[in-house]
């Protein structure tokens, strides 16, 4: 059984074949439309997230399913103080799929531990989103016509912002990929991501502060919500809240063929006046949300034909238990008191070991 | 492609030929019950109305179509900033038809500027409630026989009532219609409701305080609720509040043949005695309320053979743009940032202007 | 037509065929895949449940039919004042079965009095429970091939636990049956329920307040939650809490075909360690519970051939309207101002009659 807890799961060729389908279900939306007759869906959303819950929803009504679930935690059993493990070894028994979003770091990992049907993670804090992801491959594919020999543009808010994360761990799997990151000096992309899937990898990229400079020379301008609370003074974000506006002016220094793109929802990031921009890509975006999702559904219930090569599996001997606490407030062990303590040796030369729900480096 | 944001979008005919289809859903539903099948219902409640939600979410399903949505904004994206016109596009991509019920007096006319699928008004905070007076409609000529040559009274809050406005402007357009506006003082119909579809069109009405006078000469007897802070004074309130409940007393006043009627929820302006009464049709009224929107998802979705003229549409020639800032608070306009102000001539010998979102005057 | 109240609603015969279907589902899904097609289950959840609400969700969805309703009273009309009695008539109008779960004991009767389709009864407060129960006895019957000849231990908060007063109201009809109630001094069970259904019944019962003495005897032990707010004292509180945590240590004392059962959530009561124990029910508890709700959906629509006999209904002569005033601060007549205070006479002998809706002696 396949889950969905990070991009990577997937394989390249894995991602390609899931695009392949959606396109097809664009094409030939009948051909679908009784795929998954009598499965259901369980949308668990600790949180609430009307894009991505509807998407989903959407995709598994367009397929022939049902939903259930809950839409925040308010109205679910963890008010009684049920844990994620309980809820989703429950929630199994009466569904055939589940989607979680968690506010707590890896909870969707604990969830497909305890989960007899496969599990998607939408989205974990402000640690993953592969299904944004998913969506944003597709959406590079057919606006560009390829995944590789692409500078892409990161701008806004890269120190907390999932999707840029998950995004670049995507992107540096293919060759001639090139990164811009455009960010205030304080939400600059964090270090470990920088290291692990940019300069590790080799790949060229250059970190700057303003968008004008940047914009003329991308492929893909990603835009992200910058909010007011993570600057360390007012003054600083009035100082530079206006160079983090995509507005006409800066689209036009840029390329006929730069692609915008955003996550939505989007609050002032991007004005108004570029949706009529044809190189406006977000709402596209969204759409194609639907269709790779209904791919993905597919996929990890076992109806498409795949014979793409799987990720390889790492191995799991660098595990250590209950050797280390994780310091990370926002990880899952936090709050999950029967939780083992489980640390993976990420870094061998340097003796590194990080948390397996979240990543954090031991303390 | 058409939106039902006001009862005036439809013309007579089309509202009579919606009664039509309903009346022959009521006689053979399982003609009926797979004409959506494959279709998606997205039900967009940023405040919660439980009747008027699960009876659209009963004839979609009743049509063999899905639903999904929200029932209140805290799980949604507005919670996030996101704007009604983002959310449309979004929800739009995702569904075949959208209900919005929204606090803001426009909210839907926005929704339907951004939507590639119709949309449904379900209530704009004290604004329209087009397909309650479907609803109503659909009553009154179900137990009446007739639309035309009746006495109506409306009794209670006129004032902020927008089940009462909607009805009144739709009654207006059959011929030998009587209102008789039942209310205290400070909860009268508002002036520009009165002028516009009763004083403009010479249609006979009487104003007064006392439902026990007025009862005797009613056909139909439209009940709304009547809020205590609605009032001045609490002395005001107390002294008038029993005259504005509908008892036993009260009907023995009526006529054999007079219906009584109310939007529901009630809370104890009928008293429950009266639900025994065969002159009690706020039960039936419910009912009827599932079947009229069954027809109208047809008809909007474009599954109904409909020959019937639809209302002429208003020239947009007298609509100017920015030269006017609406001043109603519970405007959409006040809300959402980056709309335009747009105001029409709606009266060109006085040179009146009003807001298109919200109807308020200009100041 | 009939409903689902109490579980003494259903004879013992009712039951046993009840869960032959279930078992009969399990076998055969795929034959029970469209039975429900185009009928419609109404969810009206006043207080969350997410466990209670998605098993009824998924036994609908799993029978072809689909679903309505809310999940949290915030999102439905009551907030408004809607009465129980008003709602449940609506409702009835959008949908072809009605679950309820309310705060307020006896809501389910009042909603029952004036739907005109079947109504479930998911929980009223800390009254009854009958569909858990339903699950519990299915839970027995296959754990232990028996509902006859067992002893039970009741462990934990058996004051104020409403599965455990539908459970020994259940079992108390089934021959050599013998019960263990374990509970400290101020969670005992109530003396109507143990006159009720234990003594009255000349049933063998023992009370104490130690799991270690009383779990070797057992061949069910059926544990619940036990609030710290329901103790006395903070120091009773921590002095007792570890006698009714269920741990590897204590499962040593048991039989080894001992079965534990949990209606969950579970908090702490029963260690995580417990879980991988071949005795250990409690989940497989939760999958029975989605296909004993099929049968039960299934029974009150009227699609199976049951001859079995029906529970004999009460009389209704010993019933006095507005005589007493129900004391009971937790009773829906506490809160729904029209409704009829009714009284039956439960104690020929004594004199003595409790409220119909919670059945709360009168004062």
């Amino acid at each position: 059984m396949r889950n969905l807890i990070n991009i990577l799961d997937f394989s390249v060729e894995e991602i390609d074949r899931l695009i392949d389908v959606a396109d097809d279900i664009i094409k030939n939306p009948e051909s679908y439309s009784e795929v998954c007759r009598h499965k259901i869906l369980a949308t668990l959303f600790y949180e609430p997230s009307t894009r991505t819950r509807l998407s989903f929803e959407s995709a598994m009504l367009s397929l022939g399913g049902s939903v259930l679930g809950f839409s925040e935690a308010g109205s679910s059993s963890a008010s009684k103080g049920e844990s994620v493990a309980d809820t989703a070894t429950m929630v199994s028994a009466y569904s055939d799929i589940v989607v979680m979003r968690h506010p707590k770091e890896g909870a969707p990992i604990v969830a497909a531990q305890h989960s007899s049907v496969p599990v998607i993670n939408a989205g974990d804090g402000g640690h993953y989103h592969p299904t944004q992801t998913l969506t944003d491959l597709m959406t590079i594919r057919h606006e560009k016509g390829r995944l590789d020999n692409l500078t892409i543009g990161l701008c806004g808010d890269l120190k907390f912002g999932r999707t840029v994360h998950s995004l670049i761990s995507a992107m540096s799997r293919y060759s001639g990929v090139k990164f811009v990151l455009i960010s205030p000096e304080e939400l600059r992309l964090p270090g470990f991501v920088k290291y692990e899937y940019i300069e590790k990898k080799g790949i060229e990229f250059v970190q700057c502060q303003s968008l004008e400079e940047a914009i003329p020379s991308l492929d893909v301008l990603y835009m992200t919500r910058i909010q007011r609370e993570r600057f360390v003074s007012d003054d600083e974000y009035l100082r530079l809240k206006d160079t983090y506006i995509l507005t006409e002016d800066k689209m036009r220094l840029a390329g006929s063929d730069m692609i915008v793109m955003h996550p939505l929802p989007r609050v002032n990031e991007i004005s108004v006046a570029v949706d009529s921009d044809s190189r406006a890509c977000y709402f596209k975006q969204a759409k194609y949300g639907r269709y790779i999702r209904m791919a993905l559904i597919m996929k990890l219930l076992g109806l498409i034909k795949d014979d793409a090569a799987p990720a390889p599996r790492e191995s799991e001997e660098e595990i250590v238990y209950n050797r280390f606490r994780c310091r990370n407030t926002r990880c899952i062990t936090s709050v999950e008191q029967e939780l083992v303590q489980a640390f993976k040796l990420t870094d061998k030369e340097n003796g590194i070991y990080r948390c397996v729900y979240c990543e954090t480096r031991q303390n």
